[in-house]
């Protein structure tokens, strides 16, 4: 059983490494059909003809993929209640088929409450293979502190 | 052809009808293994002694059945060039097996530039079968303006 991550084990700097992830133009297209048909994501002959060169991922598949790796080493373990809000999410570059592309979690805030709770602010960043970051988000969550010791 | 979707056709205010869409145990689940396989979307017996009292489906699910519902309807007619961020997005109450959401997009702001561009915010949401919102999204994309007349 992995250990449970408390609000008092999220103090703002730590850092968790995700992993990576294989992006294939099979998966790309698989996604897109089921949740982003859009040309630029399907059609290879569009997608060459438009402002990409070639086919890219859905940012929606991208951001897939971030929650996926995050829960293998992140939110699975988790005490979480609730997701309050995603506050932002950019993408910097287009994911292309080919890519491997490696997760990671930094804490931003720790707001340990008096009821239990506390709200924990972290920053979620997927990178491509030279380092540089094709999406971030921010996400703020619920997540229950550690219980008392009896 | 469906008629492009021009930064001039996205006055402040204009609504788009979204139409619904039926969410089933089967596709929470499966979405929930392939992409967020955390217990409460997956596991009738955990979800059923945890804090929803049953299983919900993924927020990473409803909003891709958002932005499904917004290929039909608006995003695969605009003359879309990049998104620039998702500003804001919240989740107001559990998605459960069963329900049928209908959704809705709004423009929030129409930023018509110099440069045959446009910034366009818009508000998409999906509510419940009360009309009560489940979901609400913020969105900030550029999109070309309609191309002179020679």
């Amino acid at each position: 059983v992995p250990r449970v991550l408390y609000a008092e084990d999220l103090p703002v700097g730590r850092v968790f490494a995700l992993g990576t992830w294989a992006v294939t133009i099979e998966d790309i297209k698989d996604f897109a059909r089921a949740w982003d048909p859009l040309p630029f994501h399907l059609d290879d002959e569009a997608a060459a003809a438009g402002p990409f060169g070639g086919i890219i991922a859905s940012g929606l598949h991208t951001q897939a993929i971030l929650i996926r790796l995050g829960v293998e080493s992140f939110t699975g373990q988790l005490a979480f209640i609730a997701a309050r809000e995603l506050r932002s999410m950019r993408m910097f570059k287009p994911v292309r088929p080919g890519e491997t592309l490696t997760g990671t979690i930094e804490i931003e805030e720790q707001r340990l409450r008096d009821d239990g709770r506390a709200v924990i602010v972290y920053r979620s960043e997927l990178a491509d293979a030279k380092g540089e970051v094709v999406l971030r988000l921010v996400l703020d969550v619920l997540v229950n502190r550690q219980p008392a010791i009896p």
